[in-house]
Order: structure tokens, then sequence, then C-alpha cells
């Protein structure tokens, strides 16, 4: 007995079957089960990896253990906000003089439709010495702590292993092609409350004025630029989001003051050695001023570098065949999961142009769809040669 | 037929007394309907100067257009909190080992209640050839907009006027007679907006942070003294009271903040001069970055001085032989009416000791009030002499 042949599908219209799946973090919507029966079919073993209410979906064609290329993604899609902004309803998968129209259409049910395309096809049509895996969270819009974390530690804990990675999220910013993202700045943020002496705004010596120890800090953290860059990084960059004080009385100096910051970090820093300037600084102002700082700072990701090699140049290959273009090897932008990927193999990111992404009308042109499936066929065949 | 003679109030028994009356700005509470009948029974010509529901109280002993000699005051006090924090209640005018309990007993109806009886007595016993006039009002811990104001608005209508005036606010820091004050610094309050373009911490290139460019503005104003100070001047001083920006999301650059910022600037500065450099250095900023400032200006007052000369002479005099210190001649401190009545006359701030202003459990000790009094009674006998 054998099993029935499988249809491959097409990767533009697997796009609109996917964005009728109302998957707004953390909703499931179908689209993982989805996914699931069509992989399945296709011979690949299907688990689902579910972590605190977190939908997620490992399936893997080929022998546990055998060499592996990895696809990861999400099935997730921000909120649509008010539909009736929208031109087409957006979940509607609406396709209208060849684009693909609905939340997600870019980010990025479109990218998991054409790695998952590719990836059926290429193992039906050639199946390979190896395994092929697909790593498909429900939450990287969201918190993202059981996500393709959770993903990740199943794989871990189960033998799993991806030798390669390619994060499917879109890395465009215009024409298809164009830039290849070979790693990410790092990203934390510090929360810092600066507590001093309330008083009278006449009688400022008999005040700490909290207000101006932070104006100090930030100014001293903001004057210069943190680096200039290393070899693959844009310079990194901090940018103050918030300060609060909330002070009504303009004749009264405040007790405290709040400041929140974002810093953008390449590979000459580090979270830990930028804790430890801001804290620095801070203390010396706090020596200074009287006024004491209480700092709390969350680390969303390290700085990661896949460098240049055969990866790197397999891929690039690859994008310039298929499109003409030359692809500008980048580390700009904010983070994906591919800062957590980057722990368990070599990753990469490529997908579709950004346009549209979280934005009313979000659509994609279906052939651009059918174009990234191809790179993502020809990628794996190149791999397994 | 003649009048029946006045009896001559005591200043601590009129302080209790005025505390009785619960005059929380702007309630009259009864406090100027008691001064006009103890001052209409010893032949002052009184005239409620009530506007918008502000009471106002003047009063002149002698024919308008004498020479004269002017006090002022308020009998308006600050609300008492809960009365159950207080050791005796707030409106009792408690009196215990020589102290008067309750709220206004230093700020100030101890100060009025003391230029009220020393002016009382000083006409009845020794009718000068002139004139005494009182302007109190019901407002002056309030807006202060139909207080003071609206007295001198009268008096100038009606061709009332003082040659020179004491107002009667605490102005010694802990002893009787250690600080005349001859000026006030000036106030102002400056409300500064800055907008920016919004967009993600990760790329601020697309965005213009308006926190990055208030900082810059802030740090401008407060990293340097404004002055070094003049011959009656402290330098003056730039306090931020609140910055605010209400930001939740530490990736995203917002498109507002706002700071507020108090000048109080002494003789070397104007609220104009201040106010156009403050414009200016934002508009550096602004043509720098390409983040727009509105800033709205708020002058409480300019500053002033009486320059020390034969008023101040025969109040410093006066005050050291009846104290035994020598007055210090002083323009520090907040603002107070005395930014109104310097543009009627020359005018002072002599009163009692500030201890216990607006706080719970205000108390004065009645042997102060006597001798403040006894202070302005000499001051009218020399000034008239
Ligand atoms: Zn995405
Ligand atoms: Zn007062």
């Amino acid at each position: 007995m054998t099993a029935p042949p499988t249809t491959i599908p097409d990767a533009a219209q697997l796009t609109a079957r996917l964005i009728r799946c109302p998957s707004v973090t953390p909703d499931e919507g179908g689209a993982l089960v989805l996914l699931a029966d069509l992989l399945g079919a296709a011979g690949f073993e299907c688990h689902r990896v579910d972590r605190e209410g977190v939908p997620n979906l490992f399936a893997r064609w080929g022998a546990r253990g055998a060499r592996s290329f990895g696809f990861n993604g999400h099935t997730d899609v921000v909120p649509p906000g008010d539909p009736a902004s929208w031109t087409h309803p957006p979940f509607s998968g609406h396709e209208e003089d060849g684009w693909i129209w609905g939340r997600g259409a870019t980010d990025m049910k479109s990218g998991v439709a054409a790695f998952a395309a590719a990836a059926i096809g290429f193992v039906t049509e050639t199946p390979p010495d190896g395994a092929v895996i697909l790593a498909i969270t429900g939450d990287e819009e969201g918190p993202g702590k059981h996500g393709t974390r959770a993903l990740l530690d199943w794989m871990a804990a189960t033998g799993e292993r991806m030798d390669v990675c390619i994060v499917g999220e879109p890395s465009n910013p215009d024409r298809l092609g164009e830039m290849i993202k070979i790693g990410r700045r790092g990203s934390m943020t510090l929360r810092i409350e600066a507590q001093g002496v309330q008083g009278h705004a006449a009688y400022p010596h008999r005040a700490r004025n909290p207000i101006h120890a932070l104006l100090e800090l930030l100014h001293e953290l903001t004057a210069a630029p943190l680096d200039a860059g290393t070899a693959h990084f844009d310079p990194s960059g901090l940018q103050v989001t918030t300060v609060d004080c909330g002070n009504p009385a303009s004749n009264v100096i405040p007790e405290r003051a709040r400041a929140t910051v974002n810093i953008r970090f390449n590979d000459a820093q580090s979270s830990e050695s930028l804790d430890r300037m801001v804290r620095e600084r801070a203390a010396a102002i706090s020596a200074r001023t009287g006024v004491d700082f209480a700092i709390a700072t969350e680390v969303s990701g390290e700085s990661f570098l896949t460098a240049p090699g055969p990866f790197v140049d397999l891929v690039a290959g690859v994008v310039r065949q298929e499109t003409g273009l030359d692809p500008a090897l980048s580390t700009s932008g904010g983070t994906s999961d591919a800062r957590f990927v980057k722990d368990h193999c070599p990753v990469l990111e490529f997908g579709l142009v950004g346009h549209f992404m979280h934005q009313v009308d979000e659509r994609v042109p279906a052939e651009q769809v059918r174009q990234l499936a191809r790179i993502y066929r020809r990628i794996l065949e190149r791999y397994f040669a």
C-alpha cells in the first residue's frame, strides 16, 4: 500500500488560506492545524509543542539526527484594528489584480506559506538525503516567551537539531532580493527612576531636584554616539522613549522622575557592558547630587552575527540567480526570533518585502510569494546537492 | 456728643479671634467683618472692595490725600488638612503655655492682628497729622487675581494713596528681628512642548525624538547658572518642575514631550529677557533637529527692590531697637503681594518668624505677636514724628 500522491500547494493560495485563519496572537485560529494537515500528508512528522497556552508546531521530514535544514516563522498576527478601515476584510484573503489582501499578508503568513510549499515540493519531487525541519510559532508578535523559545527548548530536550536555519521574516526594504539579514543588533530597555527630595521651587537648596539629576544622566547618554559601528553593524543607538514626572505644581520640585531608555547595540557592546556603563554614570551623578537612581534592566536579546561564509554564500548566490539583485548583508532593523535561533545554529533572515507590515490594508503580490517559494526551494536543492 | 472711648485690642487676643473665623481661601469667614467693626469703632473709614467673589477690606484713618502709611496683609488661610491630625482644632485659636494655635497663627492672621492693633492704638493715643491705611485681602493664598490687586485698582480709581507700605508676611527665618525683605525675585513659568515625529526605536533616522531635543534644551538651561547674583539679590535660579511624555511603549519614539520650567530671577534679568533667551535656544535646537517647540510663558511677577534709604533705615532702626538684632536686608524667598504693592509705592516686608506656615499644628508665641505690634506702633510713631 502506497500513500496517495501528494499535492504540492501553491504558495500564494496557501497564503490566502492562512490569512483566513484569524490567528491574532495568541489565538491559533486554525493556522497551525492547516499546516500540520498539509505537512503531515506530505510525510512530515508533526508535533504540537504548545506551552503556557501558546500554540507551536514542529514538523520534520526525514530522519531525526540527519543533516538538516530548518525554517522558522510565525503564523500569529497583530490585531487588525478597526475592520471598517480596511478596503477588504482583514481576514478575507481576498485576491484581486494579483494582490492577496489581509492581516499577515506580508508579516508573515506569506513567508510561512512560501517555506511550507517549498519544503513539500522539495521532499516530494526530489527527496533529499537529510531532513527538513519547520519550527513555526503562534507567538512572535506577543511576549514571545513560549513561542520559538519553547520550540527550541523542546528540540533540545528531544534531540531534534537544525544544522542551519532561515527565518522567513520580511527582510527586504523595497525589492525582493536586495537584502539578507545576517545578524541583528541586541536590544535592551532600562527603566530609570531618580529619587530626590521634594521642595519649593524658590528654595532649591532645601530640595534635591531628581529631574535635574536625571537630565544630566540622559544628556550624558545621548550627547555622544555609543560607538562608531563595526564591520557588519551600524553604530549602536540609544533612544529615550519616555520621561515622566507627573508633577502638576509649577512651584514645587518633585520627589521622583522616571525615564525609559531603549538601546539597540552592535557586537562592540553587550547588555552587560551597557548596563554597567549606565550604572556607573548614574552613581557618579548620585555622588555629586545626592539624588538616588534605581535602574531596572530588561534584555530582549544580545547582538549576534552569522559571519559571511559558505551558508551566507549559498543563500546569497540563490537570491542573486533568482532575482538578479546582489543582496546586501545587513544587520539593521529590530529584533526577531532569530535572536533565539542563533543559540541553536547559524541563522539568516530572508523573506518578502516588508511593506504594509502591521498596517491597515496589509497585502502582498501573489507573484512575489511564489518567487520567494522558488528561492527557498532552490536553497534546499543547493544545500542538499 | 462724643464717641465712646476706643478699646485698644491686644494683638495676641485679636489673633486668636481671627483664627476662629474659618477663612479658608476664598471664604471671608467673618475675619474681615471683625476687623471692619474694630477699625470702624476706632474711627477708620472702611470699604469692602470685593471683586469676583473675593472679599477685601480697605480702611483709612485720617484724611484722604494726607501723608499716609500703609499696611498690607491677608486674612485667608490655606486648608488645614485633616483636623484630626491637629493637637488642637485648627480653627480653635486655642491658647496654652503662651502659644496660640490654629491655621493662620503665623501666616498671617497674627501679622494682620499686630498691624491692626498697632494702628488702632496709634491713632487713638497719639493721633498723627496724616493717614494710616490698611489694605487687607481675603485672597493671597489662592489665585490672587482679585485680592491685593483689586484693592490697589480701587485705590487708584478713587484717589486713595499709600506713601509707603509694609506687608506683614512672616519675614524672619528663626528670630523676630533678623530679616527685613526689601525686594523679591521675579517668578515665571515656561511650559514647553516639543513635537517630533513618532517612529520605531530601532529606526531613529525615520523619526525625530522630541525627548532628545527637549533634553538638549533643558540641559542648556540647567548646565550653567543664569547669573552670579547682584548687589541685593542671590543668583537667579531655574528649576525643571516636571517632564512628561506618557509613552508606555519602550520600542516607540513618541511624538511629543512636555516640560515645565520655573525661574526665580533677580534684577539682572527680566521675564522678557529670559523668555527671549529660552526661545532663541529652542529655535537653534529646532533648526538642528527638526523638532518644533511651543512655549507658553506665564509671569507671576518681575523682580523688584526697595533700595536702602530713609524708609529702610527707619524700619531697620526700630527693629534693631525693639529686638536688639541687626536685621539683614534680604530679597530671598518666594513671591508675596509685595509684588503688586511695589507698583503703588515703596514696600518692605516685615512680620513674624515663618515657622509652622502651612503646616499641621501651626502656632505662634502670643508674646511674639505683641512684640511685632510694638514694632509696628513704633514705626508709625517715627514715620509721623
Ligand atoms: Zn513577523
Ligand atoms: Zn501669607
